[in-house]
């Protein structure tokens, strides 16, 4: 009888928002794996350290953090083949993911290799869309309204498109992207509806009123929310 | 020194999907206060049960669950008055809030009401999107592609224009609106991409095909998940 691939998201960044079933997961896992970065630590697993037993076997998925080369997806590949080998034995792993696993996140890549042989279990985290409305005290939607989540990499003309189109929105993946995002925002009369919320949640959080951001400055991790209509009383 | 009013998520159903935040701030609270329908159980009291002492002061926020009269808002402002005066008197209070605070949550409404004046903190929650998402084994979203929310109640025509352009979407509160959301998705042809799923992570949780669903027998709380593309390898 082969392992169960489990997906547990940790949450945002703060250790403690990381659920109950995903801490008790964790601390059964013998097998976890995650990805990082080509140097250097992981997020995911810096997010989940409290919580790991020091007798756990580690997989790490080191994988090209530049956009430009995710689709170089051998990491996957062979981290595949791995976990694989792993859960053929009986044994289970455990998939450690920042955020939610299927909330635009890299443990898809492993579960559309893995899923069709194995059994697998999602255990969901806390996003970064929750985590940065709670931390800007900013509703992101409320009663029929549309929510669009919207990553920055996407076309000027687009972008606009959709921010017309929609009540409420979270823009993503912000980075070099930023000073497109910002111009937009101001031609649509939305700056001041907007609210800037960089690393959520972890200890270097920055949340800003748009006005004050210097868009050539901002991390890959930000986002901006914005919300046309107040929820009203 | 006024008392701070905290907005915590519980998450979707499965008591152990709380947050090790909200556990710990639940502890320790003196007073919560949560909404719960005209007649009967509050669903974000009976998800935060194992969790909340039995020192706790209690109040119920009765609101009518027919969203007819969502605009009746009247037990929001007799809640606001009464939170108001325990957070006056320096104490705190927890709200409980079925998935996550500031996603198409009530507690908005008393929010708005006493966030100007009261130190206001929110713990996030595991939302039913993610829940229903990690439930039905369907990745949201991946990569630059745009996630809608869409309440099922809009207009028929405007759920199509949100549906054709965008390329993943959670079509939410379903209800009654089931038949009129199948007939668009058929239209549209994206039966094939539709999961349905009801009662995420509850004990009478549902996941089915779309095309095995009767659409006049959906309840409120039930989700279709919509992907264009698969996430390919």
């Amino acid at each position: 009888m082969s392992g169960t691939l489990y997906g547990i998201g940790v949450g945002p960044g703060d250790p403690d928002l990381i659920t109950m079933k995903a801490y008790k997961a964790l601390q059964s896992s013998n097998v976890i794996a995650y990805p990082a970065p080509e140097v250097g630590d992981s997020l995911a697993r810096s997010i989940a350290a409290p919580h790991i037993p020091d007798s756990c076997r580690e997989i790490v998925v080191r994988i090209p953090l530049d956009p430009k080369h995710y689709d170089d997806r051998t990491a996957y590949d062979r981290a595949a083949v791995e976990i694989a080998e792993i859960l053929r034995s009986g044994e289970d792993v455990s998939v450690i993911c920042e955020g939610d696993p299927f909330f635009y996140g890299s443990f898809m890549y492993l579960f559309n290799r893995l899923s069709e042989d194995f059994n697998v279990e999602i255990i969901p985290g806390i996003s970064s869309l929750m985590a940065c409305a709670g931390a800007s005290l900013t509703p992101l939607v409320a009663r029929n309204e549309v929510l669009s989540v919207l990553p920055a990499p996407m076309a000027e003309e687009k972008l606009r498109e959709q921010l017309s189109q929609t009540d409420a929105a979270a823009i993503i993946k912000l980075g070099r992207h930023a000073p497109k995002v910002y111009g937009v925002l101001r031609d649509l009369g939305l700056l001041d509806h907007a609210h800037y919320v960089e690393h959520a949640t972890m200890k270097n959080q920055q949340v800003r009123r748009l006005q004050d951001v210097d868009p050539t400055e901002v991390p890959y991790f930000a986002m901006i929310l914005v919300r046309k209509d107040g929820v009203g009383k």
